[in-house]
Order: C-alpha cells, then sequence, then structure tokens
C-alpha cells in the first residue's frame, strides 16, 4: 500500500528518478510526510507536515553558560580573533551571510556555513552529515586549518590557564582537567537553546488564525501542493534528511562539494546533501551549499524546477515567498557574554 | 609657586629632560595632577587624584539602540565580516586582546587597538589623538583600507536599503535620507555608554574601607607616591593628556608610529601619545601602542623606569599591580542585538 501512495505522490515530478535511490536516500520519513501531505490535503483535519517549534528546556543553566561564553570566544580559534558565532553569528541568523566563511588568513571556506539556530533537529551537522551531532560538529572548526586553525589540544592548554574557565568546568564537569569533550559538550549544550519559536507561522498552527495573511496561507497551501514538504517539513522545515540537489535538472555550480558521497562513498549519493532549515530562511542568505543565490524568491523558482521539474508563475512565488518569511522566530535573546581574561602564562593567539 | 612645587613633585626623575618640554605637553592637567598627588600625600582629607565612574545617562535611548546594532554590523566592513566589535571586543573587555588589529584580507593594524570601554573620558581619539572625539573616530576604521576596507558612501548605501535601518534613522533623526554623520553620531552615542562603574576601587573611593583589600591600598598609595598618577589619573585614570612614551628612558620597539608628531608636524611631539586608560587594564592586554607586552606587572616595570626612572621592587609591583586589578568594572551589560536582513537590493560584501 506504501508504495501505491507514495507514487501518487512523487508520480508529477519523478519520472526520471529510480524509485530505489528515492526509497533508499529518503526512506521512512520523506514517505511518511508524502503521506501527512497527501493526508493534508485530503483532510483538513489532518496534522500538518511541519510543527510548531516549543521553547528550549534548559536542564543545565551552568552549562549552557560556559558554552555560550566558548562560543563567542575567540581564543578556540589559533589566531585568537574567530570564534564560533564569527561564522555562525548570532546576531545575523545564525549565518556570516556570506557565500563562504573567511577562515583563518582571511582563507575561504569550501562551502556556506549553514545556520547554527534550530540546528539541533538536524538528523546530523555539516551540509554532508560528516558529524553524527552538534557536539562532534563543535570540534570541526577549530582544528580545521581553513576554519579556526587550532588543534584540540592547544584550545584545551589555553583554556586551562583561565583560571574562571577552569571554575566554570570543574563546577560543570566536576574535573580538575578540561578536556575538548567538555568543551565541545557545553558549546553543543548552549547550541542546543539556539531554537527559535513564536514565528508567526507557529502562533498559526497554534491555531490563531489572523497571525498569517491571506497571501501567507496560499503561500503554504501552494508549498505543500507543489511538493516542498517532501523534505522541508518536521519542526526545522528541513534537516530530516539528505535529497539529491538537482534532482530533475542538474544545478550548476563551480562549487566542488559532492556532498554525502564524500562521506559515504557511494556514488549513487553524489550531490545529496543534508535538507536544510527553512526556519528563519529571510535571514539566512546566500542559499544553497555555494551560497550562489541572494534572493529568496530566486532561491524558491530553482528549487521548485530542479526538484520538483516546476515552474512556478509570479504569484506562486510571491505567495510561497510570502510563506517562508512568517517562518522567522524568536532570535537569540540573551546578554553578550563577558570572557574572563587570559593570564601571562595563557598561550599567546598567533595570527601568522 | 607652581614652578616650585612642581620641581619638588618631578624632580627624583626628571633630571634628564627639559623643563619646557614637560610644561608645553603635560600643561595645566598633568601640573595640578601633581599637586593633588602632594596634597594627597600630604593631608588625608585632599581630593583622590582618580574620580570614580558613574553610570551611563541615556538621553536617547533610541539613538543608542541604534548605535548598537550598527555597532554589531558587519555590513559596514566590504567583506561583511568586520564590525566595530571585530576590534573592539566587548566581552572582551572593549579590545581584541591582539598586539595589532585584524583588517580586511587579514592585513595585521600598524598599532594596539585601544579599549572602547570608558573612551568618552579621552580628550581625543586613536594613539595620537587625530580624532577630535568618539563620532570623528567612528568613522575612520570604516574607510582605512587596512581595516574595515570600506568607504563612507557605499555603508551608508547598504544601511538604505534595508528598511528596518531607514525606519530607525527616520525615527531617531527625523530625516528620510540616511547619512555618515547619522551613522557615525548613533556609534559615539552607544559608545559613550559604554562605562565601566561599579569597580572595587570606585567602592573605595566613594567610602566602602573593605572594597579594598590592605595590599590594594598600599599599591595605590604607591601608585601616587611614585608619580604613575601624574598621568593616569581623572575617572578613566588616563585619557587626559598626550606624554611622551620614553621620558626618562627611550621605549625600543620596531613599532614605526611617532604619535602625535605625525599629527601636529611638530618634532618635538615624536613618541607623544594620548596616555591610555588604566581602567579595566586587566582585561586589556597585551599593552602599550604596540601591544607588545601581555604581562601587567611586566608593564608596570617598564612604566616606572622609562616614565619615571624608578625601579620598583617585587612587592611594590605587586601592590601596583594588586591596585590596578581593582578598577575592572562593571562590564557592557545588554542584549546581543539583533540584526535586520538585507534585501536583494542590498549591496552584496566582498570579500577580495
Amino acid at each position: 500500500m506504501l508504495p501505491a501512495f507514495a507514487s501518487i505522490y512523487f508520480g508529477f515530478s519523478l519520472q526520471n528518478v529510480r524509485w530505489g535511490e528515492i526509497m533508499h536516500v529518503s526512506g521512512a520519513i520523506s514517505l511518511g510526510l508524502g503521506l501527512c501531505v497527501l493526508s493534508s490535503t485530503a483532510f483538513s483535519t489532518a496534522k500538518e507536515p511541519i510543527e510548531p517549534i516549543e521553547p528550549a528546556k534548559i536542564t543545565d543553566a551552568a552549562k549552557v553558560e560556559l558554552g555560550k561564553q566558548l562560543y563567542f570566544d575567540p581564543r578556540l580559534s589559533k589566531s585568537g580573533f574567530l570564534s564560533c558565532n564569527s561564522c555562525h553569528n548570532l546576531s545575523m541568523g545564525g549565518t556570516d551571510n556570506l557565500p563562504s566563511s573567511i577562515g583563518h588568513q582571511w582563507t575561504i571556506g569550501p562551502i556556506n556555513a549553514p545556520t547554527v539556530l534550530n540546528s539541533s533537529f538536524n538528523l546530523a551537522q555539516f551540509w554532508d552529515g560528516r558529524a553524527k551531532d552538534l557536539q562532534e560538529q563543535a570540534g570541526g572548526p577549530i582544528a580545521n586549518p581553513k576554519e579556526m586553525a587550532f588543534s584540540h589540544e592547544l584550545a584545551v592548554n589555553v583554556l586551562e590557564t583561565i583560571p574562571q574557565y577552569r571554575a566554570s568546568f570543574k563546577n560543570v564537569f566536576g574535573d580538575q582537567n578540561i578536556t575538548i569533550d567538555q568543551v565541545t559538550d557545553a558549546i553543543a549544550s548552549f547550541e542546543e537553546t539556539l531554537v527559535t519559536p513564536g514565528s508567526r507561522f507557529d502562533q498559526w498552527l497554534k491555531g490563531d488564525e489572523t497571525a498569517l495573511t491571506q497571501q501567507e496561507k496560499s503561500g503554504y497551501q501552494l508549498f505543500k501542493d507543489v511538493g516542498c514538504t517532501a523534505c522541508h517539513s518536521g519542526p526545522a522545515v528541513g534537516g530530516m534528511s539528505y535529497q539529491k540537489f538537482g534532482l530533475i535538472k542538474p544545478y550548476i555550480t563551480d562549487n566542488p562539494a559532492t556532498g554525502r558521497a564524500a562521506v559515504t562513498g557511494n556514488e549513487y549519493e553524489k550531490f545529496f546533501f543534508k535538507v536544510p532549515t527553512l526556519r528563519n530562511i529571510e535571514l539566512t542568505y546566500p542559499y544553497f551549499h555555494d551560497g550562489s543565490v541572494w534572493d529568496l524568491g530566486e532561491a524558491v523558482d530553482i528549487m521548485a524546477e530542479l526538484q520538483l521539474g516546476r515552474t512556478l508563475n509570479k504569484t506562486e512565488n510571491t505567495q510561497i515567498v510570502a510563506f517562508l518569511k512568517t517562518l522567522t522566530g524568536d532570535q537569540p535573546d540573551f546578554k553578550l557574554p563577558i570572557l574572563p581574561p587570559s593570564q601571562p602564562d595563557t598561550p599567546r593567539p598567533d595570527v601568522k
């Protein structure tokens, strides 16, 4: 029964795609969501494919506070100049709003920095999912020579010379010694709090009919009808599966990233990327893994054409863009963290 | 009568210095302060040469909020990556804790970034005082090709495409058009709020005898007795005059900055720099205009030797350092600003 339903749902756009490929990658999640979409079209009482975001439940406030300091601390980089917040800037939708990020010695990174907002909903981290969770991700840029260019050992060495950090780590982890696992654990705990509830769309989902305009509601209906929710669903409106970018028509780019294939070694996963969240999409330009598109309307047209084989008219595009802008939620709401000073024996930054 | 007093005060350290030079540069301020020091030694009821910092009085909250956003907005730079806060990081004592700052394309700047904290007390801005006030200073880095590498015109062009900024500027300045003078005025208004009252030293100044330890009080007395307050006085414990760095013995550095002479063209003002504030000095390492000294104790020894011809013993140095650390006040206490998104017609950042 499932394949029958699925083929009805996918039928309009997947003529040229091998069924096994879809089944392998999308798996039960997308298929299940496909069914949800079908249901919501058929029955008005059905559950929506997008779920509201709930505020973060903080169970260890001290760990979150420590993680927040570390997130803003450029001493986790070789130069002492770059922090997590440099490229995942919480003043700017958790991104740097650049096609790809600037790293140590102004090295231009290979791929667009995904937003950290709502990243705890992702099935894995990075565009290619090579980190299984936020903690594993947090260790990546610190030691990447094109990003923060440090090493885990050197970062820990710096922190260990700073009495206030030693006290915070001891308080949170009960340990005399600081480890990189503690560092990334604390950063991940902070990042888990970076969810954005309260969007107008979520207000509507929760029953406030006045939260959206008619144009925005039409946009959402169209978003479902044309099939966007097959991938962009769940609380983060994405992040739950890997999908091929250029499913119906190839995506032309000079960015060499092959996505999921580089992680699994599977040729058929070439150009499969983690579906990005659409939460706060109006803040997280430029779009796509190569950061090549700055205009949300243009991005919507490209996605419709390449992924769904569909050409949207101007009205449809405008409606979907209007809907997408209702996904902007409450942005990070906390005081700028104050960092404890280095000491005379703290290893010094090296900008070279 | 004044020269007689002054010669008593300066006598111990100025054997090799032309009196006219001192008179010219220090002028009434330092001389007056020298008298204060003498008085405070002679009479216990005398006024202290350091005054407490009072909390900022905010008269135009909307302008301050706008200035805060602009201060954190990297779109005032060519690359879209560097903001005022990149080098005057409010999480780190209003500095970058680097010998000299990193600018566009990782250009290493020529001089140590002074703290923005309490900078409204300075007689002028930059180490050489080439900007008369905070507003004039704010325009400097934006257009400096080694710093933010933008132009005033381009920065304004960016802001004008962002509806939320247009609305904020109109609200604050009542004008349809955004100008660079409005931009720097707003930034300066925000910076004027960046004062740090509440230090333990100020608590003591206001009558709380328990706010300082005996060691810290001894350090302050020594700070006055050896003559530091001749220049490091007033609410910011500095910032009120230009002084020659290397007064008694020359300061050896490979930094080519000539200080005040480069502004005035006066040869006798070579190596004259604005006396830096000592407020929050434990946070604003590394020290001096070349950022060459990381240890506060070492900086104190160098200053005593080069400026006062005095060799401090270990106990004296420890006491003065202990006193200086009581000058750390309340750090910036506000929520991380959230920036309004660019629009499709916003000029795009250029990292090249």
